[in-house]
Order: C-alpha cells, then structure tokens, then sequence
C-alpha cells in the first residue's frame, strides 16, 4: 500500500504532529505567581547557585534535541531543514509514546561541520542529550566525534548507531532462528554513509569477521582510490580478499545482505547469487532495495525491511526511546561498544523469534525496559559515574 | 506573601513546567506508517519541492522560539542560561494557555552578540518567530536590530517591547480613570536597559514629550560621559531641560514613576517630591520598586506593579501572546512603532479601568483577541504582505 497521499492528508489535517503541553493548570492568579513571576525567581536562583538543579527543577532531565541539517532525510538525500522536519516531529511522537521522553526537533540552516557543533554547544544548557539525525555522510563522523569529547551530555547519531544496533539485533535473531553462528557468516553492506559504516563496526564488535562494505563505486578495499578517511580506516579491517567490483559481482558466496542506500537496486538474480539461503535486510527508506516477495521468491530465509507497514520491521525505533531512556535515567553519556553491543541484544531477547516475526514490534513494551536495563546494569559496574 | 518555598516544590515536584504532547495517537503500525516511515517520505519531498509547505505540514506555522542567554533574568541578572529555564518555561505555559502558541525555550551558552545572531539564523527554518528574553542591554539591541534586517521570521524582544507595550497602556488607562492627557505628563524613567529604552521610545511615539530616563549614575543628558550609544541616542531627544542628578533629585515635580532596574529604590518621601497624586509603576520583578502600600500612603492614585500576586499587574504576559498570535495569523514580520501603540490601545481598551482595576487581568480573553484585531486590521492596509 501506498501511504503518500495518506500522510500528506494527516500532516495537512493536523499541521504537523507535536504540540508543547504545559505540565501544570494556569486558572488562577495564584497559579501564575508560582509558576511565574514572583515565585519563579527564587527558582532561577537555586539553580543561578547550582546550575545542576535544572536537572531537578525545570524539564531538562527528560528533554533531549534532535538535530538535524536535512542534508540525508531518510533515503531521499539533501532536501533542506524544512523538509526534514516531519521526521523529526515523528521521531519526537515516538520518543514520547514510547519512553515519556520530550524530544524538540531543531532543523538548521547550515552544513558546516563547526556551525553544526557550535550550535549544539550552545544548547547543551537547556538539554539532557542530544539526537543527532539525517545528517549525511562523512560530516556526521567528524560532528559526532567532535561532540563526544566536547560536550558533558550524551551525543547520539541515529544513523549511525541507532541503525547499527538495530542491524546486529536482526543478525542475532536470524541467526537464533537459523542456527547460524554470526562469526561464521559472510556479509555484504549496501551504503558505506552514516549507517554502512557504524553497521560494520559494531559487526566487528559482534564477532562478524568477514564484511564487504559497497559504495557508489563498487567493493571498499585498502588502497582504493577515492575514498574519504572514514572509509580509508574502515578498509584496514574489512574486505580482507580484497574483493572488487560492483554489488552484483561481490554477492555471490556471501550469507547476508544489508541494504542501507537506495531502493529497488537489490534483484531476484543477485540473491539467486549468494549462498543458500540468504538474509536480506534491505532497509532502505522509503524504498526497500527489494520488496520482500521478491526476495523470499529468490531463496532468501529471513528477509527485513526499514517499513512499519511490512513485517520484520529493522528500524531504529526500536533503539532510541531506550537508548535515550537508559542514558537519561543513569547519568551515563558515553555509549561504549560494549553497550551497543548489549543494547542490540537486549532488543534481539525481547522476543522468541521466528522467520516470519524476526523482531520485537515497535509497541512492544519489553523492548524499551531491557535497554533501559542494559544501561542500569552497565552503570552499577561503573558507579563513579554518579 | 513569599511564594519563593511553594514555587521551589512545585517545581521540584512536576520537574519543570513544559512536556511535548503527540497530536495524533501512534496506537497500531498504521498510525507508524503515516506518523513515520514510508508514509512521512512524501511529505518531506512535498516540502523538499517548496519549502513554504513546512508551514502547512509541520507545526512550524505555531511554533516559535524562546531564545535567552540569561544574562537579565527577571531583575536577578546574569544567572546564566540554565537559571533561565524557569522563567521561560513560565513564558511557554503562558503563551499556550493564552494564545494556543508552542514555545520552545532555548537557553543558550554565549553572550557573544554573533553567537547569537547566528544561533537564530540557524533554528530559522523550524521556527515561525523568535522571541528574544532575558537577554542584557546593551547587546539586546544589536541582537534584535540585525535580527530584525537578516531573518524572515519576526523577532520580538519581549523585554524591549513588550514591556513597553504594557507600559503604554497602563499610562493610558491611568490617564483615562484620572482624566489626564499623556501629552502634559512628566515622565521619569528608572532604569535606561532593554525595558527602559523600549519604553521612552514608545512614550515618545505615544506623545509624551517630557522624559527624563536614570541609570545607576543618574539622569541621562546629552553630553554625558559614560553612556553606550543607545543612550546617547535617546538622550537626543530626551530630558530636554538637561536636569542632572540621582533619581530623587529629578522626581520632583514629576507626574509619572516607571521602574525597570531594581527593587526597594523608591520611598515614600520621594514620591512625597513628585507632583500630587502621581502614578507609580513599580515593575521591578520580583521585588518592586516600592511595595503599592507604601506608594498609596505617600500620596499615589495609581499604583502597578510587574507581579501577578498584586493588584493592577503591569506584565508583559499581557502582550507576548496576543502579539505573536497576531504576528502568526497574519504574515507580518515587522513590528512597527505604530503596531506596538496599537496593541497598547488594544489592551487598555480591552476594560473599563479603575484605579484598582487599571489593566486587564491575564486570564481576560479580549486581550489577545483584541491584539489579534489590530494586526488583522493592520495586515488588510498591507495587502501587499501576502
């Protein structure tokens, strides 16, 4: 089914999606003087002498920004800020219906890597974290690493790592259904952009030792010409056969598909390629880079898409309410590997997988609680966190 | 009475004031898939082909900024932008309760003039207004004049002018319940920053010609030395006698008190110098000027203060969100001198005053829809703004 026309009404009937809710009545003069003038001034000067009490008595503990330049709004590319932000507004609804969680939506006019960084700086104040979203590849690298070290509130980029970990948890039950260890498969990555690229980290991480990463100019290798840093330092480790080529031609013999580019560039016959047996994460938004039928009909077992309307949805819905939940309830904010790593399998946990229901749903309550966990139990091993 | 503990609890107990609300439910993967992805993709492209579609799509046509860097909170002073959070929390109940209108407070972590500048012209695309507060003269000005001349959106510095808006109309309806004339009074100004700058500039513009503004060294005249060239520009065109002096010196004689700076500085005796029955407006928050019993008993016939918890309430909340509810409904993005005195006619109009009842309470409808009226009026004289 085609939603298009369907959203476009939606967002046209309700003008967008999000709206500020005020947490406390105003019906009375009396409301007004504490939440307003008089009163408030006595709760700017708590925290004028201890700005740590915004954590305590304004919303910034459960208030994060997502961020975004539009430059890579989900598969579609560089359509601007405005255009990025209906995505934003339902990440935002996702983040509140499934972590309580009030996630403002900034898209900004510029795509300089220092204004990007300066901007988050400047509101570090008002925030508990910060969503980094649709801001495309290699720049994202840089802003993510540059933020990490330079702010004190936790930093996540979506496409990035949400992707990863939601990735590795469909690994993981794919191989739980299959039988399949994940050190023995051979994988091929569509897309070496924000996603590509943190996909065969934390594959990496996982154990997953023979990845091939493919960009618009075909199999990343050590030494081909062309490539940007990020993707120099990720073929120090990957595509060890030094395989070259288009897509088509580094398929064949290989276990896994996971496509996180463009649609429709996935075929029957290139499945029909690969070992028996396949698994196609073909995740490509809106346009999965195969429908599933087709897929299934070339011999895949486990196929996945990015789509709520299809089953075996892989999509980072799944990773950031948690995620944000877990670092905002603990105090942590730096997101290790190892607790990627353990977010994506407390997702992967959240259920007793089969081919046709590889991942927990979207409204799956359990989902949000075992990441929180994850991140309880990871901050009891590091109390000095406090 | 001292609303300082109850407002600490209150806020300590709701954690801050504001929450993001989801204007459609996400209850089944149908509402995902038009909330979201695949169906959200056609509505980014929509907006991707014209950008002016972010106005119909998204919340922006509703949505506005408020943008402190904490340097003038309330008349606390430079707490830094975390202690502005409450007051612009406050400032974003007050605009959706009133006006319909989500604010989103951002504080941020520069005084740099260009930093913030630049901050606006960044979050421009997600916003359809800005609302400058809290931010300390004399930069204010800078801020809001290349602000003014470099966005399309409007910008308001609420302590600039809607603390003049405010002003004006509370001298008008003073002048209205004792049968002055604005034009015959003699004005004295105590506080010469954001507010009271905006408010000798908007008197002028009312026709009260005798003006006399004070800072902390005194009365501002032309040719004095130790002034910013804001206040030497209005000391062109002010204080026409060159009397010189600290405030109790140039009192004498006077019709009208208005304090913007500090709290505790008027006493009786001085008001005892003014002419008879002169109006005080005391509208340092959150401590006035002089407390309205003591300014009663030295022999004032109007007494108004800035806080909610006293009678004849001289308050900004009066003005934001009528005004940027009119801005918003009808496209206009410049406010000009001759829109700020109407809206002041349109909130002194908007009662029939007394001397204990000089201005419209906050929770009075007719305030904003009166606001409303003047821009719509305004906006039909300027057709050519569509």
């Amino acid at each position: 089914m085609d939603y298009s026309q369907q959203s476009i009404e939606l967002h046209a009937r309700t003008r967008g999606k999000i709206e500020i809710k005020s947490k406390i009545s105003l019906n009375a003069k009396e409301d007004l003087s504490l939440a307003y003038t008089p009163g408030v001034a006595a709760v700017c000067t708590e925290i004028g002498k201890d700005r740590k009490k915004s954590y305590t008595l304004t919303n910034r503990a459960n208030q994060i920004a997502i961020v975004s330049d539009g430059t890579a709004i989900l598969g579609l590319g560089n359509l601007g800020p405005e255009a990025a932000m209906p995505v934003m507004e339902g990440k935002s609804i996702i983040f509140k219906e499934f972590a309580g969680i009030d996630a403002i939506p900034l898209c900004i006019n510029s795509t300089d890597v220092e204004d990007i960084v300066k901007f988050c700086k400047l509101i570090e104040p008002s925030f508990a974290g910060i969503n980094l979203e649709d801001i495309s590849a290699p720049r994202c690298f840089d802003i993510l690493e540059r933020l990490e070290s330079e702010l004190s509130i936790p930093v996540f980029h979506d496409d990035q790592d949400g992707t990863a970990i939601v990735t590795v948890a469909a690994v993981i039950n794919a191989c739980r259904v299959t039988g399949k260890a994940p050190e023995t498969l051979r994988v091929v990555i569509n897309g070496a952009g924000a996603a590509g690229i943190a996909i065969a980290r934390l594959l990496s991480h996982a154990g997953v030792d023979d990845l091939i990463l493919v960009d618009t100019q075909g199999a990343i290798y050590a030494g081909r010409p062309g490539m940007n840093p990020i993707k120099e330092r990720i073929a120090e480790t990957t595509n060890k056969e030094q395989r070259k080529g288009a897509l088509a031609q580094v398929l064949p013999g290989t276990d896994v598909f996971i496509g996180v580019s463009r649609g429709n560039i996935l075929t029957g016959e290139m499945i029909g390629s690969m070992n028996s047996a396949p698994f196609i994460f073909a995740m490509a938004n809106p346009t999965p880079e195969i429908m599933p039928d087709l897929a299934y009909h070339a011999g895949a077992s486990i196929v996945g898409t990015g789509r709520s309307d299809l089953h075996n949805q892989v999509n980072n819905a799944l990773v950031f309410p948690g995620l944000f939940k877990g670092l905002l309830s603990t105090g942590i904010t730096k997101i290790t590997p190892d607790l990627k790593l353990a977010a994506a399998k407390a997702i992967a946990y959240a259920v007793e997988p089969t081919k046709e229901h590889l991942m927990p749903t979207t409204f799956n309550k359990n989902v949000v609680r075992e990441i929180v966990a994850v991140f309880s139990e990871s901050r009891e091993l590091q109390p000095e966190l406090v």
